[in-house]
């Protein structure tokens, strides 16, 4: 197995270069304070530190269920499995489908390429538009796998957002095969306009949804889940507590506590839009001024900024940029090695105003 | 795959069963004052929150690496993985090792035996004996297999502690044969006479040793490790990566910061040592008054006592217990059907002395 590009250069870069690479959600907008709080309110309960259930601790998985019961999405807590983020419920899923063949978007998600191919899943990719995956070819693969891995908000790397109307052909198409979508939503709060319906809600019993709190309120606590129908949560369960009996009590806990305050909760989540898309206008409007030639499209939510850089090879590229302190993805991570060689993925969520210029004239000095 | 029937157990009980089933803590010997102190130290510093790398916060697995060179066991912090409990280590390593064929102790942990065959690992169990694995039934088997998955220190489930020759015939098979052992070592600080030196120190490179702050501090935090070779550990991180990222960066630095004052966790595991002996000998001698005809040994440490109860179906006799709130493990349970039906494994560690006389005549009223 490939060691991920993305995580090896998350170990080897320093303090002085610039990192557009990793998904990093903005350290100063993490709610520290109200974190902080609510993780003093949970310390002195000697039951916090005691072993807990594998599925997660029922009242914090009663408030992720009343998220999607808020949007019209009906979930109860036995539909929802916490996971060490959505990054193991993925893992965990993979297990359980191990050996058929799944329908990928093309490019994809790293994280979840390498967890397929661990788990001998065979991949089917069908391109990426930019208003979502091209219907004809996912109905076609999809009559042959039954199963998808889909991202439909901002999608990781290409930061595309499905069209209502491809959702809901996705939809019916699942429908009329019986098989299963995956549907990764690790950025869909992170909306710049409004949000998108998930693919799920249509399809209730035939979708294991996947959400995360790493991009909304921290990483470290490596909480996310899966929700899905009650038996898929029994099996997933089954193999969830196999893997590490189950996730840390005391981060669920934290995560508990501070939902407790749901105005609270949307309150940062509003906030974090706004800085969010401040710094998505920025970054694009730096790169439009100092590397012109770089062609892309604003995303409308996420992290990520994905686009191409004619006559270059991005890979070749990467390597001289760390010379230079500053680092991006090279598209070509994304592709399976199939020859595309002059795309970029650029994370504007991570890095400071002052450090998306600076970085951005490291690079035209390197071109 | 059977559903772990401890998990099961744990999650049907109500408050007023008296539970000596699970492997649970004595949750009034938490360090919940220190541990809280930890947590409100590194609470407010928002890098915290953030991503952080897969093998695990350095100045955390330079600390465990001091455990082991305080003990001659030579060992820096890059032979050192943290993992999502040390239940998580064994999945990676089995991962890891899939496919092969294991030489395991007959009986051997229930949550490890799933984890070999989730990943496909066919199991060799070679009789334990009180004082350790049948040194010649382990020369044979290992021969075969070069892979073997021990528990020398209070066995779960049999509480038998390895005799120091056992340790050293164990790792002169090891060294001739060229092999790996998984030593599984979650219970080796609680030892009530002196500590046993690991089998690994002797054989640092073939081996795989499994520590866990979960039957120490708190199960809850979900820390453990792997101490391996340099080379072990780089392909162990590429495989944790995958599955989960990381561990919680929360808990790695509460652990990280409470570890700081070295002679605390000194202290603190000196009266965890004395309470659980404690325990133990009130378990024994009240084991001995109500149920006179269950054979057993007492153990040297750990967390359990593990016996035969003559003519019992012990399987059969549990459901009956569960209805008089009372719950063991039978020990049909460890040993994969192979007819052993009258024994049962106790823990001692969890319950009050109060509810370990009651929990005892409760069973009493049923046999």
């Amino acid at each position: 197995m490939k060691r991920s590009f993305i995580r090896e250069i998350l170990e080897a870069i320093d303090e002085q270069t610039i990192s557009f690479a990793g998904g990093l959600p903005d350290e100063s907008l993490f709610p520290v304070d109200d974190l902080a709080e609510a993780t003093r309110q949970i310390v002195t309960n000697p039951k916090h530190f005691q072993y807990t259930v594998s599925n997660g601790i029922r009242p914090l998985r009663e408030k992720i269920a009343d998220l999607y019961n808020a949007e019209g999405f009906e979930t109860k807590a036995e539909n929802i499995l916490i996971t060490t983020g959505s990054q193991q419920a993925l893992y965990i899923i993979a297990k359980y489908f191990a050996g058929r063949t799944i329908t990928i978007e093309k490019p994809s998600y790293l994280g979840a390429v390498n967890i397929f191919k661990m788990n001998n899943l065979r991949m089917e990719s069908v391109a990426l538009e930019y208003d979502g995956i091209d219907i004809d070819g996912f109905r076609d693969s999809f009559g042959g796998t039954g199963l998808a891995y889909l991202i439909p908000d901002f999608q990781n790397p290409k930061g595309s957002l499905y069209s209502v109307e491809k959702r809901e052909s996705i939809a019916a198409i699942v429908k009329k095969c019986c098989g299963y979508i995956i549907e990764d939503a690790p950025y869909s709060e992170l909306y710049f306009g409004s949000k998108a319906p998930s693919i799920s809600r249509s399809i209730p019993d035939q979708s294991l949804h996947l959400g995360s709190f790493s991009k909304t309120l921290s990483p470290s606590l490596r909480i996310g889940w899966v929700r899905a129908n009650e038996k898929m949560i029994a099996r997933l369960t089954m193999i969830k507590e196999t893997i590490d009996l189950h996730s840390s009590g005391i981060t669920q806990h934290i995560l508990n506590a501070y939902l407790e305050d749901g105005a609270r909760y949307r309150d940062h989540l509003e906030k974090l839009r706004h800085a969010y898309r401040d710094k998505m206008e920025y970054f694009a409007a730096q790169l439009r001024r100092i590397i012109p030639e770089f062609e892309f499209e604003e995303p409308k939510g996420g992290m990520f900024i994905y686009g191409r850089l004619p006559g270059a090879d991005t890979k070749e590229l990467v390597y001289r940029a760390l010379e230079q302190k500053v680092v991006y993805v090279p598209g070509s991570e994304f592709h399976l090695g199939d020859g595309v060689c002059n795309e970029i993925r650029f994370n504007y969520t991570h890095s400071s105003k002052e450090n998306i210029t600076e970085g951005l004239e490291r690079l035209r000095g390197i071109l």
